[in-house]
């Protein structure tokens, strides 16, 4: 599961990763294109050697932060204008340049530019923004020049079934190593959300990986991989660390609230990770408390933990047949909160 | 070479400070008194335990934060009464109560409550202080309660040579199983800070631990283990690291500086820390200037890393009778800055 930024994992380093069990990261090209610069990184031998990862790399367009972060973005047959949000630069990202840069960062899985639509669209920009993203897929495919990446191809169509239909069945058609689904989380009821992964995921190549972007709650795990998503990559683990929640399996734990002030326990009495094997609750409060740099360090690698072995408990239960009653049972759990 | 705070050493877990050779660290009494209180640390089986370290820990009596982080703190024969810099709460610190304290918290070495003579300040005031720091030195070995803890004295007398030898004279006489410096690098010029340390350390018993308090740079460290100090703490490595100024042999080097944008050399070519072995100044400074928490890290891996091993090699010296020589060549390798 992929959850970096900017070229590292926030606090940790790639042998905490490798400790975790980690098997992938991402890195966000936007950030990089623009700092330090995909030639800098280039010039000091790519992006594993740049941030010392010697796993398994993705990359994604850039068109994500193009749509969310950066200033005054335009978008026309040919790419999308935009603004640094760093220094107000001006710049074209087209399907070309993010299959340059990325092949520049050198990631093994690269992705497609596609147009993030927002949430709520009308229906003929919906349509017009899905098309466009599979044309967009069709030059990134002519544009690669390596062999040594896979590039994969994003489902838009916001949360229209139809399109979203229409958008993978055409992308597949291209034959791409692996898929995405993008344009998800956006604001959009979480019905709507697996309204629209569902209506894509079975139609996707069940040989190879299905990732979806930019997802999610532990919930929104277990109900996509149930509909067939293998990837995800989402800041919460790390964001929601750096804040003081915490995951378990009960449901989400506040560190900071005063009724951990003198728990001896950890924050998950189950859980084997670093931080739960040696530190109690009352010691990462403090922590936290203080502000301390440790505190989003061991809260990050609990979260990340947390979400890890959901992965790998969710891949056991597939591989054995039982992945109804793990999700059964993952739900009965948390019908208690331990905040 | 102690260099903690508040119950942890900036972004580094207790691993991390194995794997530097890091054999001492320092908590702050003041800090984990008012939060998370003493108890509370006790009652969670004591320092050790609380924040996971399981080598020789120190703390200091409290007495350094209350001089300089309280609030409207006033000095009586009996102690220093004080307002928490956190809630503005009343509090009154004694050498008992900071004997109390600290055998609470459980570490392996505990300090007398001194009394923290500003620079400048009048003969008659430093005479003062320094006579009442003997008293108090008294009073916390009669508190003292267990055996499993040594406590230390610490020598103050401001920058008179003669006040200095007066009081190291007198804590002698009261046989301590080590000896601290107190009231150096307050703001008087260096020499004097060399001349008060050099007036106090011959005095004291070679045979037990010498510690300077609240020192240093390199230059300070070289020049007072030439006059017998053997221990030392300081924020100045942990301080340093988190606003990018890393210690080489030939300087200190400024990360954020443009010339290191595409720097692939790593930060000091002979260094063999973690950061050095796997980081190159151009991947630090991007890290650094996108406000990574893991720059904060690597640069702190890199600088305790930097003062230990700046330790070990006096040692060696000493070992080897070549001491003189050693920093002969410690001065000469300055000569050229690399920031």
């Amino acid at each position: 599961m992929p959850v970096g930024t900017r070229g590292t994992v926030k606090s940790l380093t790639p042998e905490d990763l490798y400790a975790l069990g980690a098997e992938i990261i991402l890195a966000n090209t936007y950030h990089l294109w623009l700092r330090p610069g995909a030639e800098v990184v280039k010039a000091q031998g790519g992006l594993h050697r740049f941030m010392h990862w010697d796993r398994p790399l993705l990359t994604d367009s850039g068109g994500y932060q193009v749509f969310s972060l950066a200033q005054s973005s335009q978008v026309s047959e040919e790419g999308v204008t935009f603004q640094s949000h760093l220094d107000g630069s001006r710049h074209f990202l087209t399907p070309e340049k993010a299959i340059e840069v990325q092949e520049a960062l050198g990631a093994d899985i690269i992705m497609c530019l596609d147009e993030c639509i927002p949430y709520p669209a009308s229906d003929e920009y919906t349509r017009e923004a899905t098309e466009r993203t599979v044309r967009w897929a069709r030059r990134c495919q002519r544009a690669k020049m390596g062999t040594d990446q896979a590039l994969f191809a994003v489902v838009q169509g916001g949360t229209s079934s139809e399109l979203r239909r229409l958008c993978a069945d055409q992308l597949v058609e291209l034959d791409f190593p692996g898929y995405a689904v993008g344009g998800l989380s956006v604001g959009e009821p979480r019905e709507a959300m697996v309204a629209a992964a569902g209506a894509v995921l079975p139609r996707l190549p069940a040989e190879r990986p299905c990732y979806v972007m930019g997802l999610g709650a532990p919930e929104d795990l277990v109900d996509l991989v149930g509909l067939g998503a293998d990837m995800f990559d989402c800041v919460l683990p790390t964001r929601s660390a750096r804040t003081g929640q915490l995951f378990t399996k009960h449901g989400r734990m506040v560190i900071k609230n005063s009724r951990h002030q003198e728990e001896d326990a950890p924050i998950d009495e189950g859980c084997t990770c670093y931080t739960c094997r040696h530190y109690s609750r009352a010691y990462l409060r403090h922590l936290f408390l203080n502000k301390e740099l440790l505190a989003y360090r061991l809260n990050t690698i609990h979260n990340l933990w947390y979400f890890l072995e959901l992965m790998r408990e969710m891949r056991r239960a597939i591989a054995a047949g039982t992945f109804g009653e793990f999700r059964g049972e993952f739900y009965r759990q948390r019908g208690h909160d331990s905040g």
